[in-house]
């Protein structure tokens, strides 16, 4: 809680399962290569239909994280 | 891909399982009439109370169907 | 469905498990004081982040109750 | 309260009289074609101005009602 | 106009009879218990509607009010 | 219906007695030096309440009118 | 502009030329099964992206026509 | 870039042809009047429909100008 | 950041100085009443003018706090 | 607080030092031409960047004044 | 369309000639260093006036990409 | 002002003393990495509180910079 600064980025995750594992999607290929992610804030939540079923989630997050 | 027009109608699904359970039953009943739903985007996530517990999930979507 | 008048109040709950649980959890907490709660409208999703995985889902609901 | 699905349909009314007025034309107006109508949400209030007077109120209403 | 603080509360007033009656309604059910209040502003103004005609106006305002 | 330019300005009316009175009231007192008013949308509707009652409605339009 | 009432729809037009084109064609296609369409409103621009260049203009529209 | 004070003012331009001619036709009618205009920001795309076609585009503009 | 309930209350505060002093009186009033603040979102900034000069800053935030 | 009606402009003023001075700027200057301003509402805050250092504050805001 | 994640980035194209000129170059460019560009969505749509005509026009998008 | 094309990056910046002290700490921190930077704007100003003080103030920008 010291004078931090982050960073925002905004990424879309999909699933076939859950809204929820869409944005856990979207954290973990962003833990590939950014380190120090905080908090996530969800800005959209979308799907695809096929033949009258959704079949996937697509939740958009921004992600903060720290800047060293 | 090609020069599609498509139409959205608004739906809002009810389920007293889940957020995701009252999407797929908003697109379950309009696949009844409708044909060829591409997507969908969540407007608006409400949902009712009794007696302290959460009893329906009440989740509205624009879904967009291809005009032939 | 009479004259009746309602309050709103703004809660944040979070859990571990997922975003209806959150709500369920602001719901079961303010059923501790407030009675006559009947909907919820979801304002916002967010989430902390710890080691490139989701910890928390928090989410904040504005909730109306009636006034007697 | 049980798992109902619910289309919304967006409709402007005016009138010469009233906010009120006007929304009541456009759900009377909707009620030749459209049974079960349930809520409606005001989403925009506009008019007409002729020689310095308002001459009609235009009001926009999302409907809701229920897909049996 | 000093260093006043002010807080707002969210209301919801219902009415058969117009959206300014409803409003009217929602500021005297909050003078019961609150004093010095000061203004409000509309936030959502919503209604139900049965066998085709409105039946009841509700206008949510956001009220503030001094603080001592 | 030609290549009119439009000006908009943004007004507040107020009346002791409705949100129509507040809006007429805009209109009225921007004719006295504004012609070829158009049309008009609310953007705000807010009011001053004393002793518990609604003194006033205070409702914002924006006004369009043609630039001869 | 007497007490007319009018509906609303939401449509995307897409075009590989232009913005201006992906709204003709959402109204071109409309006008099969619509009469009496009067205004539009832009609501969203998106479009595809293919090889680094862009490929569709997609343009969402609100088309309002009179209810006879 | 020292310490102006800038006017914002709101101007709807239409045009037959395109949107950028519509925004071109309210800057110029503005610049009759107006001096040192540096930028503008669309507000509002619309536009009317006639027999099935696109007969003008509507584009509001928020214009910025240095005050002297 | 276990499984904690936040409420959320809306407060404006004023002054004569800045943004910031506003703020903090927001949140020092509220101190004498709450415990357990742990965050502030601003949603507004308003003022008052007289006689061509700014005379007060009034800063409305949204103040979080736990609910034990 | 009688039947009073209001005009508001918007107005972007700049300043190296604060957003609060940017504001003063802005309310500054318009108090030459316009008389009994009363209120302000921020609606946008800005800045230019130059070798890496905040140069500008550039505060937008929307100013009512009473229309005699 | 399986489990992909997505990229946003925001990019501000400007040009002399058209809107879609100006999404076209922040495409081209981005084209440089991003690969698996998919979509964009405008999100403002600003120009430049210089001596009472549009000298630029400068439009924001959102960009989707495919992170590998 | 030629056809530049910008990029757009969301940073966080905090600070013990000011809204305009943490925006120019979000700065600060970009110059170390980022060149080019030329304007930004405040997406959000959130803030810490502890034992009934405001302790951080968290302001969001969004910063443009030139992609050469």
């Amino acid at each position: 809680m010291s004078d931090h600064v982050y960073k925002l980025m905004e990424i879309t995750g999909s699933s076939t399962i859950s809204m929820e594992d869409a944005v856990q999607k979207a954290v973990n290929r962003s833990a590939r290569t950014v380190h120090n992610m905080r908090w996530f804030e969800v800005t959209n939540i979308r799907g695809h239909i096929d033949e009258g079923e959704v079949r996937h989630w697509q939740v958009t997050v921004k992600i903060g994280f720290t800047l060293d």
